[in-house]
């Protein structure tokens, strides 16, 4: 990747699938060309909405091929890697490297909890390793273990570390690692929740990757570069949309996974994709789509002139 | 209070002790003359920084007379009143409502863990009979429970109940609360963590209930008003500014308590009030205390315009 | 207290209530002679079961006065001082010594979660003016802090602290405070949860502070004897007993504090005391009551001899 | 496996290595033969121990063969196979019927945390398509789930999955299951803590995964016996070993890896196998191992005849 710090939306993709173990293809290829139209900077595949932890490492090999190979480019592809084998991780980013893919992104193994100094071990581990440079991914609710600041800006020394995604959702964790790289440059600062992507570029952050990009690409677009402008009579509306997003499609039926489920099932409601989940999830049955397809109809026909815009692009 | 939603910053006023059952009177006049003269737009006393729950209620009460006095009207007092039986919180709130203070502030009972269904009668209850309109207070760290957004909306409702202190540190957690609250006038939004004052302020936020305004109030009096005005020239640096006393002064010594400890330090050395923290916690040794010394000195000496003039003031 | 360790059955009563401020003064006698008649060996008052910290302290001394004022030195009784300030958990104490309490029951200030130093600094504070003995009390879930082995070993070194109820149940950590503990007369090391007490009892724990002997006071005293004496004739039939009690008894209804309503509707339908909880709590409704009434029934008429006569009694 | 429920000491093995991604093939034949003459009734591999999800599949591949091929079935060999994706954990699953292992055992899926239903729905799948039996493996600190009781029992409805191995530590738990499972014939309940073996065995549990039995195999199964045969004579002071195990070489150094590097420590020192770990793991360095070394010696010639006759053996 030549431009760092890597900047703007980049669509945490979901993986579209036929069942737990086949890739839905013909949706792979609408769902890139649309989050593409919608403007986003990159893209960044087998994360967790794109449910990587649960397919097989042949599946995952086949999405990184096909992804890299219908983007020819035009974007770079951020390639998640997260494992709890140093080895398994190795593969996968060997794979991304062959490929043409920009980037490895990687959390921390997520079985034991490692310390700190084991976390600096792991990562010093891969990045010598990697024919790519390596993005950390923090992410604390799934691997029980969070970079602590000072961890990061230790790694940062290594060249081969451009970045960190936070999936944190803590507002003074952003801050700190902010403000302990402050002196790095091109190290890349992204947010996860969709819902802290405004406040974070507005004090310096570089981006998003923003789960509900697979389904309005242009809405999250459109508010990162509303922030980068400090434009806000543009940013509180387009917040607001994103808040409602937020809230008609992530929080529908109970679990953990409504998130998951919410955002394959609006995909599939459009038209772009299945909403197969991988096993252990099961999509919504037939009560929770209905409620996701009203909720849809709410979002894309709101008065408000900036959102509405950024939703029909 | 006349003038609602209740804006600025409202610092959480450490309480100044000679020992563990005895106020230091003058530490504590010193102290509140102190944060006016920073342009502070009110005061919260008996909150966490505060280590209301360490002490008598005896001396909560003397503590709430005697700043009430001392403040003669010239800011509003907030009052917490956090305590696990709803008898001894209504015991404050009046004792608060004699006193002249103009709200109360209540953390969820914090024992048992409390369901949502059970905080809202618990709430209900609370509001019903005080004599002051009530803030909730969210600080999951320490109750184990978080006010749900829905909760906080539902509660909203009740005309006594005017706004909420959020110190989750969870920054998708305080704007689903401006979300859910979009529609209630006069109910005000405070967040907790300092290092969250600017961009919860940009994007709708009322104000901060920021502790290091104890040391520093003039500092983030400034980054709220900069915030207030879009005024990113002077955000940034102020910001900065506020990552630094977090990092310098809150990490000093190990375990939970050690930013209670550095608050209490600094104010020492700043010849303020005493140092003295309540059972269970015990102030610095002299080593950390010469740490603390050494960052007051970094802290105010530092060339950034902006942030200089605000610690100086 | 003369007899050290102090072992058997010691109910951590609750508190019989007409309203969330008003003593149930007849039930409570009736209550208190109902376990004494079960054969326990204790009682321990204003504990979690008690729900000390919902009650207001002129409650809490009302209880205290009225319990030991019944007991008439019949037995020993144990009273929950636990508090987040150290002066209102000595005020407590005092009361339960003027009163002839025997022991004091204490959990870690449960606001501000304490490092381990600084529980060795409250406790040596506490015990040091306390009039009566203590009783350390581990209740992890609740003060979201457990005392480490070594600290309990530390502590016991103290002549005033003379033992330790622990309601974690976690089996590795009994059994690592019994092992640190091992060479220290005169220790009282009492399990908290009674579906644990046979197995602890058995590898040398002292006894239970069992909740559900509030209402089968004898089927735990049964299972303490059994246990004791090593007779797995009746140990195994009694435990299935007990694991039944807490199945149906505990979980009607949801949230965490069915057990706590599950225990006082049982005493309601037996026509023991009121269901009346403290808030933030409530009763259970008619449909949960119903629930409570069939399952005593059921506990009531199981064919198995030796529990049946455990409840008959 | 024809003998159901299983039943006695089966060492949750540690996979010795030469480096991260080699086996140490000498060191896995002793360590197979020492556990054998220590009397153990099965032996697991690719368990939280063995370190199976740090390792890469074709060392685990790798060690399954081994190890069956070493067994010629003198003993039923269990194989971990959690694993995120249900591909994988079959995957892994069928090269164990392959190598002729007995069973095999998962923990839940332990990126997203699943909610029950989406545990029995996994399990289930995973059931219906495995070519061995299954145990289920609670590991709630790991994964952050636990089997529910009531889906443990709804689990054993399905013929293939023929018991539970607990590892939670939760006393009150270990009985729920045990209760729950009482009508269930030929489901077998292992306990995972080894200070933990005692007290369930006497109380029904059917045996241990003691990670202590790769050091001192003929311990653990004469603890297992002497509980089996309820003879407290012998049980309390081979308890007293256990928990001095438990407390000299699972402390050392800090981290929660500390376990995991005990073991392999204490295996190097006794000329078993390497200490080497899978990343993000290191072993101890020269000071740690020392310690080690010191309290094997303590261990070894401790006075107490019956836990001496055990260690020797």
């Amino acid at each position: 990747m030549k431009n760092r710090p890597l900047k703007g939306i980049i669509p945490p993709l979901v993986t579209p699938l036929l069942d737990s173990d086949t890739l839905d293809v013909d949706g792979l290829e609408r769902l890139i060309e649309h989050v593409i139209a919608g403007g986003v900077h990159g893209l960044f595949i087998l994360g967790t909405t794109g449910e990587a932890q649960s397919l097989s490492y042949r599946l995952r090999a086949e999405l990184i091929e096909r992804t890299c190979r219908q983007l020819r480019g035009r974007l770079p592809v951020l390639v998640g890697v997260s494992d709890t084998s140093l080895a398994e991780s190795k593969a996968l980013a060997c794979k991304a490297a062959d490929c043409g893919a920009g980037a490895v992104v990687s959390a921390p193994p997520f079985y034991y909890a490692p310390a700190q100094p084991e976390l600096m071990h792991f990562y010093t581990h891969l990045a010598q390793t990697l024919p790519l440079p390596l993005f950390l991914y923090n992410m604390p609710s799934h691997t029980k273990v969070s970079f602590a600041p000072a961890t990061v800006r230790w790694l940062s020394d290594n060249k081969n570390i451009i970045g960190i995604k936070d999936s944190s959702a803590n507002g003074v964790y952003f801050q700190q690692v902010c403000y302990a790289l402050r002196d790095v440059e091109g190290f890349s600062l992204l947010v996860g929740p969709e819902e802290m992507l405004a406040e974070t570029v507005l004090l310096g952050g570089h981006g998003g990757v923003t789960g509900g990009a697979n389904i309005f690409p242009a809405l999250y677009v459109e508010l990162y570069s509303a922030a980068m402008a400090k434009d806000f009579v543009r940013i509180l509306p387009l917040q607001q949309k994103v808040m409602q997003v937020s809230k008609l499609l992530y929080n529908v039926g109970r679990y953990g996974s409504s998130y998951l489920k919410g955002v394959k099932s609006a995909l599939s409601v459009k038209g772009i994709c299945s909403d197969v989940l991988a096993s252990p999830f099961e999509h919504f049955y037939e009560k929770e789509r209905e409620q996701i397809r009203a909720s849809l109809e709410i979002l894309n026909f709101e008065p408000s002139k900036a959102s509405s815009r950024a939703s029909i692009k």
